[in-house]
């Protein structure tokens, strides 16, 4: 056992520094390494077997409906970006720009996307006559890249893997609908795949995209009080198509400008992940995004018939679960230090007196309750754990998010709730963007979101004591 | 019918320009569209989905295998670029270099990736110290750059998407296994689902890649004679290992380099499937890539009933393909023109009349063969229907290639196959590179590969009349 202590007391706990413990995870769970390159990362194995997953289960998502996927360049031309003044004003100043193709320098420089507004407007300015070609709705996953000054593994790198949604309609109910119907479809992926429960809100003005009308988002609550930004969902009514001339001839023949939304989310996601489910020992996966989901460990393996026995459940239990039979050399108190680190599941450790007695032992990853079960119950047990599992980690992670979500009803409570007892704070706010400045000022907190659920917890503004009927979701964040 | 014909008529026919002719499928086929960006194209749905189709069947071989994906960044520092001798020299010339990030110039440039080889050295020489830690068996999805001067959708673009596996070995043998193995892999992929025949073989000296000891690949022929390269599988050697220092303590405890490997396609399949399979009337799709493989075209759909038993069809055949109704208000004829240019493989008829004899037709796309079967025979016809088309196409490309493979004994000959039945040319080479580069000057064919397979076709060069005993695929190449 003596190994096992030593992966086990490798990582710092959360409570003695809880940024030093995600990076401690982030690296013994093998997610990531650094690379050569400043602030880009390398995503390992596992960190990207728990992306494939994401990534299939969202993209069912979009295609039920009914986007499609496309490729853009992962070029924009100068001039091309600095088309809508905003959008340039927001991007310009953290984007890579490449000056020398070859031997050659450009005549136009040309920068790495670090989103593609300006190359999905270009195009559909190109494909969009009619009402009949509307609406599109299309979706592509690929890289970005944002020049950031401090970067930290999923939460924020130079260049990170996302989604990124375009869609261009007739109308401004249409687009509305569609900002809106693409939140909730990241809503409900991030509360029953990852386990996560949102808050679903609007952006203030100033924390809106670069361009928006109006953003959308969902934020989640990490395991140190602090706020994550989880996806966003922009309405861009026409400031797009006018600055693109994106038009359409309507029903009437009439020429009209096309109503444009985009959303997206990307590879933080995994950081969510990792500070909301994670423990003293590591990882804890939902199971709906485990690469692994159970791990079977034999127990003296050496003995006639227990690899055999181990690999006949393993495939019992794959017709409907992820499973691995971990056969090496390894102890099994290291294989067992080693899995919790990596989050998966569930564990199942079967030995000669566990064959003897036609049983298995079934341990949860999250609280470790630890289970003799029939083998004649082997799939349906494991089924059931599976479940409970997701299900019972979305609830203790609603549960501390309910326990950190707080009310102020003047700055010095609000002070003192982000002092000492961080999570959300939600207070009244009058609208006016000196307030949001001199409560981030004063508190380091930001409007995370004035939330579709209002409440009326004051009348005042929790800054300045004017009257106020917005209640707003504050908080520290990532 | 006029519009049909207005469509049909649209397109180059393969025999008065097949380069117009293959520029006007990519677009009438809706694959591709330009951009704003030299030489960089935008994969619209249509074309991504068969990109989708690719990717996800060639993963699902890469993890039979036993391979994992990773990611890796897409920018490389100047200094790590220019580590291996002869990959930087074949590199460096057609690279993109980010020089400034934000507003601030960047110490050292970075290249947009035109490969990984040189990232994944430096994440293995990290990450490998022990016998234990081998083999590494990664791999990646994502997209490369490279400066090309003229480009060509799919066949030759500054940007493309592409897989690349990079793979680290113990020992010598072990690398040149993997390196066959995956050549073997790519070949039985394009065979069976591309339904293209290749030829495999080993490139020559002047035609390996960029710091490799040797290089494998997979070539085809195209529908107008010219060659295309269609995945290439390269063996390292321990160079890269030794420019890297990436060393691994053997069981006897002594230092050893890795030898290593990597592989990698392309999205320029898609270009062969085209020049493959395509004709006068466009696309055509084997059933495997199709991202619709039976179209359904309702006949006098305002009939009662029609659209019902459309619909219930579809519902049918899902369960085993990729269907679809087409039930806007389009003709018919305008339908199938449509579907005729995408290469759907099958088209499904349904009208009044069928439906009262408890009929459809089915149409071939690649033969137009046309048949009538009864409704309770539907599925298991249409799944015959698609294996066998799938089956027969690879079959007429084979028949293609076989009628459009020569010999040649010297220059004379070599030179009027060139010039007038364009083709592969076999011819043995004396392994002098004079030779190679005198053949591509005079008929501008390229050695293709010395393949797997060799006969003696002679005992003498082709081109000097010196003795030979190699045997070399020639041809002029996309």
């Amino acid at each position: 056992m003596a190994k096992e202590k030593k992966l086990v007391e490798a990582i710092t706990s959360m409570d003695t520094d809880f940024a030093q413990w995600y990076t401690d995870v982030v690296k013994k769970a093998e997610l990531i390494d650094y690379s050569s390159v400043r602030g880009c990362m390398i995503i390992k194995p596992y960190g990207y077997a728990i992306w494939e997953l994401i990534q299939k289960q969202l993209d069912q998502r979009f295609k039920d409906t009914g986007h499609e996927n496309v490729y853009m360049p992962m070029f924009i031309p100068e001039s091309l970006l600095q088309k809508e003044k905003d959008h340039v004003e927001g991007f310009a100043p953290e984007v890579a720009w490449v000056t020398h193709g070859g031997e050659d320098k450009l005549t136009e420089k040309l920068c790495v996307r670090p989103t593609s507004e300006t190359l999905f407007c270009d195009h559909y300015a190109n494909i969009i006559q009619s009402y009949r070609d509307l609406p599109k709705l299309y979706n592509q996953w690929c890289s970005v890249v944002r020049w950031e000054k401090t970067t930290r593994p999923f939460l924020r790198s130079l260049e990170f893997l996302w989604q990124e949604g375009h869609t261009a309609h007739a109308t401004a109910e249409e687009a509305e609908e569609e900002t809106i119907k693409m939140l909730n479809v990241y809503s409900e992926f991030c509360e029953n795949i990852l386990a996560i429960p949102m808050v679903k809100g609007q952006k203030t003005e100033k924390e809106k995209f670069a361009g928006a009308k109006a953003t959308y988002t969902i934020e989640s609550l990490m395991h140190d009080g602090k706020a994550l930004q989880s996806g966003t969902s922009h309405n861009f009514g026409d400031g797009f198509a006018k600055a693109f001339g994106i038009q359409y001839t309507d029903k009437e023949n009439k020429l009209q400008y096309v109503h444009q939304t985009s959303w997206g989310m990307t590879t933080r996601l995994i950081g969510a992940v990792i500070m909301v489910h994670g423990d003293d020992s590591g990882l804890v996966l939902p199971p709906a995004i485990a690469p692994v989901e159970v791990i079977i460990v034999p127990i003296m393996q050496k003995k006639e018939g227990v690899l055999e026995k181990a690999e006949e459940l393993r495939q019992n239990l794959q017709k409907f679960a992820r499973v691995k039979v971990d056969s090496t050399d390894k102890s099994p108190g290291w294989k067992f230090a080693e899995y919790e680190m990596k989050g998966v599941p569930v564990r199942l450790e079967i030995g000669p007196k566990d064959i003897e007695n036609n049983q298995a032992v079934l341990v949860r990853r999250d609280n470790r309750d630890k289970k003799i079960i029939s083998l004649d119950n082997l799939e349906a047990e494991v089924k059931e754990l599976l479940d409970i599992m997701q299900k019972e980690l979305f609830e203790k992670a609603l549960g501390h998010r309910n326990s950190h979500t707080y009310t102020a009803q003047n700055m010095e409570e609000f002070t003192e709730i982000v002092d000492n007892t961080p999570g959300f704070v939600k207070a009244m706010w009058c609208k006016d963007e000196a307030c949001e400045l001199s409560i981030k000022e004063q508190t380091g907190a930001t409007a995370r979101c004035m939330p579709f659920e209002q409440e009326k917890v004051s009348d005042k503004c929790v800054c300045c004591g004017k009257p106020a009927d917005t209640l707003v979701y504050w908080g520290r964040a990532y």
